[in-house]
């Protein structure tokens, strides 16, 4: 069933550029070989590379994600089918100009749309819709979400307003909440303020939110998060119990924007989780008829709830030029990168 | 059905002492009152006060558990049948010298079993056996105890030789190492040796333990069993993937010795959870038929496997004398206090 594809346009993830990169700081990174084959070559500490040891001498392709032409097809039909159209994929790999998928991994998009609008059709749409799946899975009925500005938090603050699930975003910038403000968020929680806590505790109460999913990792922002829940949860109870409050309290760690360890100062009882969370775990988890209901929805709706936007275009050549490497991997709000291996420069 | 019980001897719990004492330190208590009537002080930091307002002005009644002889009954069969037996209870308030509890909440130990020999009947035994009833349900199939040399620890080293259950025990010294071998254990790491980490990933690569109860909380040890857990999953691994390994590790706080902070490096991939863990709704999760069985079997080996030890019996008196307090409230393995509310010095 396998069929050649023009793979074109594909986001660069944060999760691309831990397995490009390793984690090492691109500042000190050197760059050699020729102009038609540059080599970056970047010194990393001890301590990663004993971390890393697996990986060592492994050749690892990278890009979880893009979209193409259809440009050969095996003889099936469903295969035949797809010739011509615009297709995305998520199999990883994908940081290359041409690429061979099985049929039934295609998410064919409506006719005529173009590969750059459903380059980040999968990653940040169905984390999006993950999100809220599981919410519903574990009986909560509302969300926090942290680094909430990010182009996957635009898209959960569309998705909540569409099923009228309460959210609480958490950003660091006034003019982040301005941004989800501007697209009809209504609980915005600045973590750079002095009233963080105070406000994060108003708007859990508000919301009755026991489910939150962060991105950040590091710090001791979910400690914040569940000890405001159980505030928001102690509040009203009548009764003082040294365990603290009987209402479950869960947090997902889904990705590590502050590297540096998760600290939890535990004054939030004992009915709570915190777990890690991964997307194609997750999606195996909820079958082929769930998955197919959620990339159906996200296939209608790329160009308006699950809109990625993009900074800047680049080459393959690009992603290892210094001035655009210092920037795309700086994970800055606002600038995201769109790989086009079928731009020549 | 309520009955009248002469309530004996009850094992001192840092539970216990949590409300007593609200986490202050004692080193810095006055004593005041009268001989007969003693009243302790101590100063709360601010803090410490903010998170505790909840219980200001409260009386609470202290104890957990308890064993006695029942020297009054209500007139039905079921507690007539109690009259002089002597009965274990967990129901909280035990710090008393007359305690009414509903007949159906008794555990009847066997004929002539003394009521110091019961006084810790439920809270250590049902926890060791509820760790291992938790590892059961979640599909692991052995496990990783702290605070090993413990009398709950000792128990449960008991429990897992009888059901062949692997085991791995953490330590902090070389004496409760020796302690738990003489018993019979196993897989003993000493967390202030400097080869731990190495050991704690070898000890749990032979059992293969993906599951973990910790009774300190705070500082870096839950995280470093994760991570052993984690090497010892991808050790064998033939492909290196950077979310890590889909091996499930789940670790339980179910205790704070530290009271510090957790600090979490999440250098063990995406697949694993960290919860709170309590004995009263475990208990209520796995339904009376089963905790039944639980409390049999408790009851019948409460001077075997289920054998509590104690290194002073003290009067409801002493427990404010400051000589006294000073002691019992350190929390130092080998040193566990039996309160007698029928000792009159």
């Amino acid at each position: 069933m396998a069929s050649g594809y023009d793979f074109c346009p594909r986001g660069i993830t944060r999760r691309s550029l831990g397995l490009l990169f390793a984690g090492a700081d691109m500042g000190s990174a050197s760059v050699g070989g020729t102009p038609e084959r540059p080599v970056v070559t970047v010194q990393l500490s001890d301590g990663a590379l004993r971390a890393l040891a697996a990986r060592v001498g492994q050749s690892l392709p990278v890009g979880n994600e893009g979209a193409g032409t259809v440009v050969g097809a095996g003889s099936s039909s469903e295969a035949q089918g797809l010739l011509a159209r615009t297709v995305a994929i998520a199999g990883g790999a994908m940081y290359t100009q041409y690429r061979a998928a099985d049929a039934s991994a295609c998410l064919v998009l409506p006719e005529g749309t173009p590969a750059r609008t459903g380059a980040s059709s999968f990653v940040n749409p169905l984390t999006a819709l993950g999100m809220l799946e599981t919410m519903r899975r574990e009986g909560h009925s509302a969300l926090v979400h942290t680094a909430a500005a990010s182009n996957l938090g635009q898209m959960l603050v569309k998705v909540c307003l569409e099923e009228d699930v309460p959210l609480v975003n958490i950003v660091r910038r006034p003019e982040q909440a301005d941004l989800l403000r501007s697209i009809g968020a209504v609980h915005v929680c600045n973590s750079s303020a002095s009233t963080f806590n105070t406000d994060l505790t108003e708007a859990i109460a508000q919301t009755s939110a026991t489910l939150a999913f962060d991105a950040t990792g590091g710090g001791t922002l979910v400690s914040q998060i569940l000890r405001a829940m159980e505030v928001a949860a102690t509040t009203s109870a009548a009764q003082y119990s040294r365990y603290g409050s009987t209402v479950r309290k869960q947090a997902y760690i889904y990705g590590g924007l502050d590297p540096g360890p998760t600290v939890l100062t535990r004054n939030f009882g004992f009915a709570w989780s915190l777990e890690g969370w991964l997307l194609t775990p997750f999606l195996q988890s909820i079958g082929p008829v769930r998955l197919g209901q959620l990339r159906d929805r996200v296939a209608a709706n790329l160009t308006t709830t699950f809109a990625s936007g993009y900074s800047d275009e680049i080459s393959l050549k690009d992603m290892l030029d210094p001035t655009v490497f210092s920037r795309y991997s700086k994970h800055s709000t606002g600038e995201k990168f769109l790989l086009n291996p079928q731009l020549f420069d």
